[in-house]
């Protein structure tokens, strides 16, 4: 399958962890069989790659994302990148002439687009593989997922698709009413795809009330899960009708000029015959700390102690230093580089207007190379630890105004400084001028204590260079 | 006066702000006119010389506290320096030697002992005054101290007096009843110390249960203060009953070998005329994170915010990040280089047992020089931030099996390296190989990050050494 996957912008809502450079997809949180940490992207690349190990994985994100899922997924995952956010219709219409004008695709091919954070089984890209073959078929222009309610959310849109004829009503019966679908084995999964019901979508409706919700659901109604089917002639015609660009390239060029408007407003409510597959298995949004927080396996990670007294407490520690929670109830506590939340579960949903107000350096980064970490703030300096993973190497740049020193505390690499390379290992302590051309590259993981000295340290005063032959 | 203020041990029912290097009482917590916050050390000492600018105070303390004493109250006040713990006979005994043969006191001077963390206002410090005062005119070898209680608490031992007088009853019910002394004005504090009522003591009984506490209490029954005053005679003649030794020197020499035992044990319970005189000011134990946050001027102490569903939470953050509060109640978060605690108010009791299961290398420490902070911890290395106060340098020391960089980030100061001494500035970068003797001291206010690597970094791996003239 080729499967586009909408990797949402920077978010606070799950700060501490997230922040204007890590958004809540790229946070390890998902305890795996090896009992190591995966981030959302992680799982979900990890799960699409189960179902189907062929399958063409392109990620729609902004450039800001781009260090982040190679750190994380590594090189050979397809980005389309957004050069500034512009809502879904450019960035699907952008990841479509990606496809076709750079990775080659044929203009009868499907491509499913799907949210890249939803918490689901194997079973979930299952469905959307069949999703993909049911788009290829051309019966119409677009299909999409509805995924059966489990309670009338008030938090979600709603499908309500036309009367089932009597056999997809049977089919349905049979092989898609929630729990039936074996989320382990792909098998069981596959088979139930294959008989997926498929209706005509009759009425799209807005996030409803509890009520109306209900009357939605006893309908038939269907949540909207936010993914499309499409064959890539269908957007990229739909995209020239509206845009005026010649390729991928021009396309790329011109994309800060584009309109924002959604893909739903764009396409989706203009299009008369819409097909929408049902999905009744596991799917749930983990966009509060309230609701990740409910996936977490155990209570804790992290260093953290909770006494006897505690009651649904969950904690979530990226410091090294331990947290210790005592006779509380219905308490989230998260703590990372960046600051440290104590909420009541409930309340956790109002978070964001509280940290939009904070102003506080970036304290924590994942980049192409590594990662770094702010380890102490002085009036005219700043300490930061830099993790260079092996074979890694930073932009060769330089620095107007401010000195660096480096500290080597661990592994084999090599620096370059104003054109002369030289090999440098633990304990090694390389200095650099404001103004000097600078890069570090590693051997084996490569770990400094970087010393920025200077009175306007600043993230903007960067001058990257081409390395010299 | 004299005063000796005893500083109890390391503890951590105040974690994570005390741990085994810092005892409560050097916690900044208390907000001064001017905005600053002082430690309980720092308001105590400052409030002994609002009362008597010519007060001689010396604090009996174990080593480990000698340069967190010299960094909060400088180099003026006198320390009793303990080598080992040895309860409080030893201590006072040791600590009255100290009066009598280093500073030069005579025997028929009286010194008041005291705990160096009562939470009192200036009038308890003018009825200290008043009872060095009684205790110089030798009426009775003691003079303690009864606190006027205000509800029969479990948590104090009582001091039964014996019967008043008409006209002792009469000076108490006129001047000293709670609330009569005017805690601001020291003129007024004077006048009621000097009829203050004081009594002989009938007998002492250990903590009550509130029933019993009742019962002392109607019978006119005080708190012990844990405050004795005396003639230095009387003490230094009871340490030689008790002890075998000829002076200080000679006491100080041989501490690691005397019996643990206390002052009310070996000497108060002993002496049949003991006196003691009321005191009904405010006066409160700050011994667990209850009953400090409840003398926290403020809900919060650093960075902090609290949203609008918060109701009766503290914060006291030592980091440099913001803690975030969303709908909690009655909960205390307190986080520091050590750790972070979050717990309900009246659990903040149990914390001891849990946190000393913890183990965890120190991450902060005072020194006579200034201070330190753990900013990173790595497999072979240890980075550390170094703050030398003005005029100060750490000792001439080298280590076996590290090496250490010393990159200088703000101030002036000069190093000594192998006998070599230069000067630094930020910026400067100074490398030392295991086996080198090193020192810095700072001119100014000096920062350095420090960087220490070898593969057993130890806080025993120090030899120091005398500089070379």
């Amino acid at each position: 399958m080729n499967i586009v996957l909408l990797s949402g912008g920077s978010g606070k809502r799950l700060w501490p962890l997230s922040n204007d450079v890590r958004s809540k997809q790229f946070i390890k949180i998902f305890k795996t069989e090896d009992g190591e940490y995966e981030s959302m992207v992680q799982r979900v690349y990890r799960q699409i790659k189960t179902v189907d190990a062929d399958a063409t994985v392109t990620i729609a994100t902004s450039k800001t994302q781009v260090s982040a899922i190679h750190n994380q997924l590594g090189e050979d995952v397809g980005i389309s990148v957004e050069p500034c956010r512009r809502d879904t219709f450019p960035a699907i219409a952008l990841a479509t002439a990606y496809l076709h004008d750079v990775q080659g695709l044929g203009l009868e091919e499907s491509v499913v687009v799907c949210p890249v954070d939803p918490y689901v089984n194997d079973d979930y890209f299952e469905a959307l593989k069949a999703l993909g073959e049911q788009a290829a078929k051309g019966e119409a222009n677009l299909v999409l997922m509805g995924i059966e309610p489990t309670y009338p959310s008030e938090k979600y849109g709603y499908i309500i698709p036309k009367a089932l004829t009597g056999t997809e009503a049977q089919a349905g019966a049979t092989d898609l009413t929630a729990g039936t679908v074996d989320p382990v084995d792909p098998l069981a999964g596959a088979e139930s795809a294959s008989t997926a019901v498929v209706s005509l979508v009759d009425t799209f409706k807005e996030k409803p009330d509890a009520e109306t919700a209900k009357a939605y659901i006893a309908q038939g109604a269907l949540w909207n899960g936010g993914v499309f089917a499409y064959k890539l002639k269908y957007v990229l015609d739909k995209a020239h009708e509206l845009i005026d660009f010649t390729d991928y390239a021009d396309l790329f060029d011109k994309y800060g000029t584009l309109t924002k408007i959604s893909f739903d407003y764009a396409v989706v409510e203009k299009e008369p015959e819409i097909q929408v597959m049902r999905f009744a298995g596991e799917w749930k949004d983990l966009g509060t700390w309230n609701t990740l927080t409910e996936a977490m396996d155990e209570p804790t990670i992290g260093d953290a102690v909770l006494n006897g007294a505690c009651d649904n407490v969950n904690v979530v520690n990226e410091l090294n230093v331990p947290i210790v929670c005592m006779g509380l109830a219905d308490v989230i506590v998260s703590a990372s580089p960046e600051g440290i939340l104590v909420s009541d579960r409930e309340q956790s949903s109002y978070i964001k207007p509280i940290v939009d107000r904070i102003e506080q350096q970036i304290m924590f980064a994942e980049k192409s190379w590594g990662s770094f970490r702010v380890i102490d703030v002085g009036e005219n300096s700043l300490t930061i630890k830099v993790t260079l993973n092996p074979g890694h190497r930073m932009n060769y740049h330089s620095h107007q105004r401010r000195d660096e020193i480096w500290n080597v505390i661990s592994g084999e690499g090599s620096v370059i400084v104003d054109g002369m390379e030289q090999p440098v290992k633990a304990g090694d302590v390389v200095t650099m001028q404001a103004g000097c051309r600078h890069t570090v590259s590693a051997v084996t993981e490569l770990k400094l204590i970087e010393v920025q000295l200077g009175e306007e340290i600043s993230v903007y005063d960067k001058q990257k260079f081409e390395l010299e032959a």
